[in-house]
């Protein structure tokens, strides 16, 4: 993957616990890419300043028709998927109209992956990652970008799943998909990671270093063994489904705890991305 | 708790899968107060329509200090802790004086429950909750209420742990706290639980039945053993923590694993609050 970074503008500067934030892209997609469901907000009526919350599932990618994907080759964009209603296709088309590069929207990927409990409840945390992305999103029309984005959106659940159904999709389904593409024009991330951080009042209190248990308890999704439906005929779960469970499980258990016991945020090295 | 349902009006009525929709408040607020991170979404310059979402901490709550609070005595309100950034203090000011009461703001909970593997990429789903709220929100002055909603939402993350802590916060901390508060002015949640469901024209394909596994994979945020902090001096974890770790783990998974067997949402008698 590359070495950029998003730029720092007034849009997404994270002012507050600056060394826990990056601006680093592939950071950024990781988070994004990773989790299962991406809050997605917009505002319905532009008049008033009241938005609204979808949760729908989403992927960054890189679209490029002509040769094999590439770094150079094109601009990634984030491809949505969920109820675009006939109200945000309209919101949608009113934007275009009003000269603009399409809808307003605000994306957001949070993943916790731990609860870091402290001697007081002020210094209590998560140790968790999050991104944000605004841009402008579009319909996609294009067929060819259509089922590409379907397949990638699909697969983001579970890897090769499009291959091993029933696909490609008929004229009724892709007449009833819509998907959602966005160009991202700001995005940031924010990682906390470590062991529990106290004040040095805290710290230097007998009373209360003897009293209070500190440390992390590590938080991580669980994929649960593999439920066969009541039509499924299937005798062994398809391999792709064991094999991508049991792979995860093991990943993401393995964050949750190294991340229990990484060092405290403030008193690290700044890595490349928090400088 | 109540029997109550959440008024049904043209800014939260569900318009695409009815069946899943609720407005049920006890179910509306458990999706709430069961999910580590909301994500809050505002517009930050009125003029243009482009929202940003923050992940934070909150809780449904209800404040009486008259009393023991009953939901007769008083109004429910989302509690939000985080980042409160001068911009957003600004903000909710400049709306009190616009004459508006408070900041608009809309708070999103969603909780993945399993991932559902249909015959075809399009009928694949997700089991899930999600409730969306949206109000006005001002910031907690009330020094009482103020105290009672960081016990709130510090018990959120691991219940008793407030009283487990350093406290009471001092000056310096009480100072540097923000919690906002949200009128809840429009609800609304989405569940989905059940076995796979697809269409007619798949079920009637044998090819495709002898070919695609179907079934659920459960999913369910798991608490992993909690690890002890460099600075920990109580040998034991203590029981507070212990305890919810293991409960939170077993009603977890119950949960997640009970939704991947239930009937699939179309085939199913309607719910009251499905009515």
């Amino acid at each position: 993957m590359s070495d950029s970074t998003y730029p720092v503008t007034t849009a997404n500067k994270v002012n507050r616990y600056k060394h826990q934030a990056t601006y680093d892209i592939d950071t950024i997609h990781t988070i994004v890419n990773t989790t299962p469901v991406l809050h997605v907000s917009f505002v319905p009526n532009p008049a008033i300043p009241l938005p609204i919350v979808l949760p729908m599932i989403g992927q960054l990618g890189l679209y490029n028709p002509l040769s094999p994907p590439s770094e150079e080759d094109g601009e990634w964009h984030c491809y949505l998927h969920g109820y675009v209603s006939s109200r945000l296709m309209n919101l949608a088309d009113a934007a275009l109209k009003r000269g603009e590069p399409g809808l307003p929207l605000c994306v957001a990927a949070t993943k916790v992956d731990g609860f870091v409990l402290t001697l007081t409840p002020n210094s209590h945390n998560y140790n968790y990652r999050s991104a944000v992305l605004q841009g402008h999103a579009t319909i996609v029309d294009d067929v060819d970008e259509k089922l590409w984005a379907m397949r990638l959106i699909t697969n983001s659940v579970v890897p090769d799943r499009y291959e091993n159904t029933r696909v490609p999709p008929d004229g009724a389904e892709m007449q009833s998909t819509r998907i959602l593409k966005m160009q991202i024009e700001s995005a940031s991330g924010k990682v906390r990671e470590g062991v529990p951080e106290d004040e040095r009042k805290d710290m230097e209190r007998e009373d209360v270093l003897d009293k209070v248990w500190t440390g992390v308890v590590p938080v991580y999704e669980k994929l649960g063994e593999p439920q066969a439906g009541p039509y499924n005929r299937v005798a062994a779960v398809l391999e792709h489904v064991a094999r991508f469970v049991k792979e995860e499980n093991e990943k993401r258990e393995k964050y949750a705890f190294e991340a229990a016991h990484k060092p405290a945020p403030l008193k690290r090295p700044a890595k490349k991305s928090e400088t």
